[in-house]
């Protein structure tokens, strides 16, 4: 979503780059708002409008609307170039977390899409199972069908079916059946919002899927929360600060046939909250944080900004292909 | 099930009636066996297979195959008219037992459908709710999805629709969410078996439902377990002896569009186990009890037999239509 909306502002400052500046100011602050309410409650993609709209900013007044256009356009290159290799070092620092189990294959349990499907090119936690599959580990994926967008079984899946990894659907209903019967090793999610006290929110269903991996019976399962730095928000206190995405109750019919949504009222939450003491590891491009370890998220986002900054300052350079 | 069983054998012993003995008896053995492994994990289908092979056993070598078929019809219909005077006593317990908030609306979520359409012609728990509704107490309805069958999106919808019933659907992964965000007072949830320690086996996701129930933000949310007392099987000592019911992994798809179940393999359990700890209590037409009353179950399960052996006496001047 990040990249989508840098892109996504991109295209808005091209498209007015002839009309005069407070024409595509207006139009600009339009799209960023639009952009905005499509999605509350991703943090990445509030970061990468509010980042965009810094160098709009930055660039002051003397500009031309070309000069704008070239300079989204090298920021939102630029911030998909830093995600691939974000999501790639996550995917590392994840694959070297999993636990290698001895004897017999190791059972990861995925939710939500957290595959190069829904985060540009690389991928983070699904990269991390492939990092592991191509180490000749040998390996089973079981995949919520993450309700009701089915990311789990429409993307995720057929992620894992390219990668030629072993891989079995399960409705997000039997979580703790599967966690019950089968030897899963670790729960692997992503994150869309991270509060300074480590609540974290994600694609809804994370919630009970954190709970039941704590309440397994055979012990709990880690929960590796594997998502980019820039996720977390130390301004936001916990989770019941994190901006709710409420989704449209007829999209709970999309997937679905022999319910017809016309007739219902529907309760159809985008994301719901893992509370922090439900999160073993945050796993980010800066290294593994323990949930609490607020301090070192904040030095991680701080050195992370850096980077970022450095890269926005040499975009010029990178650009030209407009 | 155990209605629609005890009519298969019913019907079975009907069309088999002109039969040799020795053929009625192995037809009769083929249909049980049939019905019983159609639906494992049923304790009220067990036990209404073994009570109409009981009164075949009890009616000895010298009947005709006529009379066997008489007794099998006026014992299935015995044993249905039993179960709604059984759900309306229920019906009317949990009703009882239901909170009664202070100037708002009770809130009840239900999972599953553990209404009419599922249990004959009046009802369990949904029962309750028309109850409820029919004294005009303002009332609110949260409904699961229930995947991967759907219960809730498409039976129980339909019967609060019918009792004019204010209700709302949520997919499964939306419970978390659901328990923080509104004031629920009370899960009703129905029951496949429970065994002797007070695990309950219910449809799949009723775990999830009750151990995010016991973690809500606000506070444990109440788990009422809606069930004739016959679900209670004291000879399995726990959740882990209650026979597993798994369905075909192609029926995953079968509400779905956008999923081709023909190249994934899936994991379709039928139902998952709520910890005794997890049930606040069982609603029975005995009465209501506590998760870990086995005595009191026992001995509910006990005087209940004896009044259905005194209707089973009863049965054949109540036949006659065949």
């Amino acid at each position: 979503m990040a990249q989508l909306a840098a892109y996504g502002l991109a295209m808005t400052a091209r498209e007015t780059a002839d009309r005069s500046a407070g024409q595509r100011t207006s139009e600009l602050r339009r799209v960023t708002r639009a952009i905005a309410v499509s999605r509350p409650g991703s943090r990445m993609l509030d970061w990468s409008l509010a980042h965009l709209n810094r160098i709009v900013d930055a660039l002051g007044d003397e500009v031309t609307g070309a000069e704008i256009a070239t300079a989204l356009r090298s920021a939102a290159d630029s911030l998909a170039m830093d995600a691939q290799l974000d999501h790639a070092q996550i995917a590392q620092h994840a694959a070297a977390l999993l636990p290698r189990p001895d004897g017999r294959p190791l059972h990861v349990l995925v939710h939500g899409d957290p595959g190069a499907l829904t985060s540009g090119i690389v991928g983070t936690a699904i990269n991390a199972l492939m990092l592991r599959a191509a180490d000749g580990a040998p390996m089973h994926v079981w995949v919520t069908e993450t309700r009701p967008y089915l990311e789990g079984a429409r993307l995720a899946t057929w992620e894992l079916t390219n990668a030629g990894i072993e891989h079995t659907l399960l409705p997000d209903s039997a979580v703790a059946s599967l966690l019950d019967a089968e030897p899963i090793d670790a729960v692997l999610l992503g994150a869309e919002w991270i509060a300074a006290n480590g609540d974290t929110a994600n694609v809804i269903g994370s919630r009970a899927v954190a709970e039941l991996a704590a309440a397994a019976v055979h012990g709990p399962v880690p929960v590796y929360v594997c998502t980019p730095v820039t996720t977390f928000d130390p301004d936001t206190p916990d989770g019941a600060a994190i901006p709710a995405d409420v989704r449209p109750a007829r999209e709970l019919g999309t997937f679905l046939t022999g319910v017809r949504m016309d007739k219902l009222r529907g309760y159809n939450p985008g994301a719901d909250v893992i509370p922090a003491r439900r999160v073993s590891a945050f796993v980010t491009e800066m290294g593994v944080f323990t949930p609490t370890d607020g301090d070192g998220l904040r030095t991680a986002l701080a050195a992370r900004s850096d980077r970022r900054q450095a890269s926005v300052t040499a975009v010029p350079t990178l650009a030209g292909d407009d």
